[in-house]
């Protein structure tokens, strides 16, 4: 995710202040972090560690980040920006230090936070949508998780601590939790996935492929996986798939058709954000069926006259991911799920740009980051 | 509704053989109907009685019919056509025969229908699809209800009896049944309006009128209809609408924004079918809400970005006005609902051009017509 909640409908550069890298001041505590200083080039550098700056802030030191697809936006300069901006939305870390303010959480905790920035009590929130918190704000547009140590503002709201501090080989799945499962699991639910539906995933990165996880535990039936890349078909089968689809388009659509005694499947998830991806998975789902899309869609119009006679509910957007973490992290605390497997590589934090660069080359699913 | 349910996605002209207009052979019976001839040529005219063609089909008396705003599309050129196309997709009427398979429906019913054939057995109709049932097709296409005689197909699954034949002045709110209020119950349902629910209408057509009549039902809380026309204004106050805005575009939306603190409306039905009006219900919506869209989108596209930062639940189409109809009646037949105050201008069917040009001059919200 990688837009300012405010800009809704208009895809504009970060404000001037959203980024700050200011020179550093005598006395001024530094950390070591990524920053994207335009198309293809990022770099691993020193930057003024963050502070408490409201009594709502926490800061947490960083256990594990990683890249996500919707970083490769501003990385293959499809987002413009004029200035260095320091990149990353996904963590999972301790935390070192709370604002008086903060109630719940405190230092010593270990917390997954979600990509959006909410204080979980707006009238929106509580509606099931702090990704759109009226007083939400996008982590990579003022934090930038891909370094040592980020303060999240309205901590209560935003992180939500584990049991204990967790053994490594939970981190991972602990720390997909914080976008790409919780993308997954809401495209999933808002694909009506459920006991007895066909469900088809459109989209074979590391949220397809947690899509298809979260299918599963909502009981699914039939999953069915559009992807042609081996490695990815095998991961999709080990998290849930029943099938996989090659084809792609309307090529793709007329299989799953044929799949489906010609009908379509009940829930289709769009986890890709191209028009060819959007319209196959209009076009591959039932009347009446249900499409969950989450794949950032800037290039994407939607023709009237398709949707219409589709009679498909629509519904997707940046995951509500604060919603479900609760029940995620049980999940995983209990060993119930393991989407961590989707890294399929991991670096120190330092070779970040190794990072993004496997992942636009599509050499790795997703890349763990470890400080 | 005057598309073929086959042409989903493309606006193409009927098939020739849709609307046959043969000579007159020694013997056949006639009757008397609308036909348009081109843009604004509307004509009443002899045509060929229709006959049981299939074992499935009814022939009904027509007791009520009616002009529908799908109707000026082709009347306005929108939608082109190569030959004379017998108009009419909404109905109510008295059985005069039913093919040797028809079990349910028998002579001597008075029936209300939905403007689309639907078996009311196949997979998607049981889900609650009648609207895109795998044997369905439009009545607009292959029938034409304007007129003394109609044959309906799939007799059994698309028609509903009355509890008896009703008196004459239940006969416009039946008729209504047929198409705008079972399109406007549709649209409120997709919109998810419920008891504690702000509903926003945007459209002051007979659909959108009958979209607050349903909102009222389904227990809304407050409905706001948006609306410039003083006659329209206060038929929706009638039917339950609790405030009236005249802003449009933008200025509409802020003002839906104004008052629900911000944040948008819980539900909007989306009546028109136009660009601005589409537009207009998807910002108006707060994050989590629902669109109902029941205006047909000829000429829109959707884009993206907003769709997605929306967050909004988004269904819609030729509304599944089957799945409503027992309920429906049942209302009407009870006097609980009186939609057939939509009719503001009632005319012998013979007279069925001046219906035509008072719609599309917007004199009339709607022309009933009366054999």
């Amino acid at each position: 995710m990688g837009k300012n909640i405010e800009n809704v409908g208009t895809i504009t550069e970060a404000s001037p202040e959203a980024h700050p890298i200011p020179a550093r001041a005598a006395g001024t505590a530094m950390m070591q972090g990524a920053v994207l200083y335009g198309p293809g080039d990022i770099r691993f550098e020193e930057r003024e560690a963050p502070r408490i700056m409201k009594p709502t802030d926490a800061i947490i030191r960083i256990s594990a980040t990683c890249v996500c697809g919707s970083d490769l936006w501003p990385y293959r300069g499809i987002e413009p920006f004029t200035r260095p901006t320091p990149m990353g939305h996904e963590y999972v870390g301790i935390v070192e230090e709370v604002g008086s303010e903060v109630r719940t959480i405190k230092p010593g905790q270990f917390v997954v936070g979600s990509f959006v920035i909410s204080d979980n009590t707006c009238t929106i929130c509580q509606a099931g949508y702090p990704s759109r918190c009226v007083n939400g704000e996008f982590v990579s547009l003022t934090v930038g998780t891909q370094a040592e140590l980020a303060r999240i503002p309205l901590a209560d709201g935003t992180l939500v601590a584990t049991p204990d501090l967790p053994p490594d080989d939970l981190i991972p799945s602990l720390l997909a939790a914080s976008d790409v499962l919780g993308t997954g699991w809401f495209a999933a639910d808002a694909a009506a996935a459920a006991p007895g539906k066909t469900v088809v995933v459109v989209g074979d990165g590391a949220v397809g492929l947690l899509g298809v996880l979260s299918a599963k535990q909502m009981g699914a039936e039939r999953i069915v996986m559009m992807s042609r890349h081996p490695a990815r078909q095998q991961l999709a089968v080990e998290f849930g798939a029943t099938d996989i689809v090659t084809e792609r388009g309307d090529d793709g659509v007329a299989r799953i058709k044929d799949m489906t005694d010609g009908l379509g499947a009940h829930s289709t998830i769009e986890a890709v954000g191209t028009q060819e991806s959007t319209m196959q998975a209009i076009n591959a789902t039932r009347p009446g069926g249900y499409v969950g899309f989450v794949g950032v869609n800037y290039e994407v119009t939607i023709p009237g006259p398709p949707l219409f006679f589709s009679q498909i509910h629509l519904h997707g957007g940046p995951a509500p991911v604060r919603r479900y973490l609760p029940e995620l992290i049980d999940l995983i605390w209990n060993r119930k799920i393991n989407p961590g497997k989707v890294f399929d590589l991991t670096l120190p934090l330092d070779q970040v740009a190794e990072g993004y660069r496997a992942m636009d080359e599509r050499r790795a699913i997703k890349a763990l980051l470890l400080p």
